[in-house]
Formats: C-alpha cells, sequence, structure tokens
C-alpha cells in the first residue's frame, strides 16, 4: 500500500476526534501481545480510555508501555490492477504508558468520553454516581509519541496498464447514516432528545 | 461496557468477512508492544494479511505470537446516565503465529484479499505479475483460538432511571454510502466496471 507519513497534529486530531474505537495492545504477563478494541476520546493533549475497575487487560495496560492504534478507512483506491489497488486511511499509532486518572481529571475525562460519543448527551442526563465513578478506571495516554499515515491519493498504475482497457478511480465512503430506535422500556411521551436527534445528521 | 462472549464460529466468520481492516499487535525487538492495522480476509480456516516484502512490521510478525483484533462498531446504546451508555460492536481477538504462504497457497490468498474488498474485480484486471508476487507477502492465520464478544442489548438502567424523564434506547449505524469517483488519468470511454457499480449498493 502507499503510505504517507504525516507530522500534523491538526490531521492527528480530526482523526482522534471522528474515530470512537481504537485498538490498545499490550504485553501480557507471559510476554505475549495482546490486543483490544476500546472507546477513545482525545482531552486535549492526551488519549482516554476507559472500563471497570474490574477488567484484567486494563489493569495489564497500566503504566506500562502500550500501543493504541486509531484507524479510519475512507475508502478504496481501485487501480488498473489488484495489485495497485489499496485502501484510502488514515491511521495513528500512539506509544506511551497509560496512567491512571482520578479526581476532577477523571471526572472530566469520562465526560469528554460521553461528550465524543454523543455531543451534548452530558445536558440531558444525571452525572454519574460517587459509586459509579468508584467502579470505572480511567487511563490517559499523553499525545507526545506517534506516527500517523494518511493514504488519500490516485492509483498509481503503470503506463502499460494506464493504456488499457480497465477502469481506475477511487470508492468513498461517506458519513455513516443512523436509525434511532426507543427502548423497549421507554416510558411513554419521552420524546427522541436533541443530542440523538443531531446524531442523525441532516439526511 | 457490558460484554457478551459468543463461540459461534458463524457470528465469528460474518465478522472477519464483513470489517475490511483489523489490527495485529506484537511484540517488537526490544520487548514493547507495537500495533498496525492492516486490510484482512478469511481464506477459508485463516485469516489473511499483505505487505510489501520490504515492510518491517511484516517481517516482526511472521512467525512469532500475534493477536489479531477485527471489530465492527454497529452504533451506540444510549441508556438513561452516561454511565450505562456504551456502544454496540462485534469484536474478534485472534491469536497464534502468522505464517508466510507460498506458491498457490499465496496467490489464491492474495485473490481472496482483492475479491473481499471489490467482489468481482479479479475478472475485469489482470492477474498479478511474478514480480508482483515477489514484491508481495502474504501472511496467514489460522482461525484456530480466539475470542468474540457482541454487544446487541438495550441500556440496562436502573429502576431508579426508568421512572425518570430521560431518553433510552438505540442509535444503529448503517451501511456507508459510497462515492465513485473517475481516476485524473482515466482514458475517455472507460465505463466504471460493474464491480464498483457493485459497491454503490443499491441506494
Amino acid at each position: 500500500m502507499p503510505e504517507l507519513m504525516s507530522h500534523s497534529r491538526e490531521v492527528l486530531d480530526s482523526l482522534l476526534d471522528s474515530t470512537i474505537v481504537g485498538h490498545v495492545a499490550y504485553v501480557d504477563e507471559d510476554g505475549a501481545p495482546g490486543v483490544l478494541p476500546t472507546a477513545v476520546a482525545r482531552f486535549g493533549n492526551a488519549l482516554i480510555v476507559h472500563g471497570s475497575t474490574g477488567s484484567r487487560w486494563m489493569r495489564l495496560v497500566s503504566g506500562v508501555p502500550a500501543a493504541v492504534s486509531v484507524t479510519s478507512v475512507d475508502g478504496i483506491v481501485v487501480a488498473r490492477s489488484a495489485f495497485e489497488s489499496s485502501l484510502l486511511y488514515r491511521s495513528a499509532v500512539l506509544f506511551g504508558s497509560l496512567r491512571v486518572l482520578a479526581g476532577t481529571e477523571k471526572t472530566n475525562a469520562l465526560d469528554a468520553l460521553t461528550d465524543k460519543l454523543i455531543p451534548g448527551r452530558l445536558n440531558e442526563v444525571r452525572p454519574n454516581t460517587t459509586k459509579e465513578l468508584a467502579a470505572t478506571l480511567v487511563l490517559s495516554l499523553p499525545i507526545d509519541e506517534w506516527s500517523l499515515r494518511v493514504s488519500d491519493g490516485w492509483p498509481e498504475d503503470a503506463d502499460s496498464d494506464i493504456i488499457g482497457d480497465a477502469w481506475a478511480g477511487q470508492v468513498r465512503f461517506g458519513r455513516q447514516p443512523v436509525t434511532v430506535l426507543d427502548a423497549p422500556d421507554l416510558r411513554p411521551g419521552i420524546p427522541t432528545p436533541e443530542s440523538v436527534k443531531a446524531l442523525r445528521g441532516t439526511d
């Protein structure tokens, strides 16, 4: 695949802000590699992940070297040969140690996660209880050491293929449409909130 | 997040067949974790990845323990509190050693990758050349040791939240719309091929 390294913090932030899930890689107790998907959110100069305090993998990744990959597949580069065809993507890998957050940092980081997934939702629901906060582990990775690759080009076919009859171009993926469903136990008369309506977008 | 372990090979295959990119985690020469996204395709009882023979990470992951995560984010469970809100997802992690393929196995596995990304495209383009095949490393991971989690439920709010005024439900993501663009150097008169038209779907 053609790969383009980028050093743009702006492009990195845009990727982190628009991608729901990242993959956290770690080395387990036996020295074997492990990887798990988890919701990520950027909180200033850090990437935030969270989970249950009972989660084995979150304890495993706390305070030790980790690598977190955040990827957006934006389409397909359709070349005149299978070999030259590739993906349109943005891909970041962040390296560092995940630090356990506490106090105000913890609550603010959790709010950032919620606000990323469902912008505006925080204004519509009660705050987290002390018990809920105690059951939640929030980890923070500084956005410090990272690599970023952006593939956003056209097919690079050889002249011998260009003069042929095969088509070439891009297939670009658009924004996913969303369907909103009421919970079966929703009390009658409770309307879809503004935050959820906004997720539907304008289409 | 509520997590449901699944042991369904059918659900696993469906996830692997419908998800373009997986994340390969490995332990590098210094014992540090690494992770990289790459296109994946199921080829019978194996998961296939490919790259350039010059790729450092592909050489690093050949023949040593690796973990490959394939994840689909299918929506958001919007609960009556931020704490109970979560993601709808399917997530698999496969464990094992990636084996370098050669000969017919290699060409067939590469074809499976192309056919997954752009079904039918193989009939529209020339075969790979000997030189292209020599420049490509194809790795295969047996689908043998894996874990699968499927989150597809409704919010599980406490009664004290259910009697309140907050909304609850699901926001489900639909299939991404695609836009097809001709390459700038496309020769006039070459129509969009059937394989690419099919990616547009019926909408």
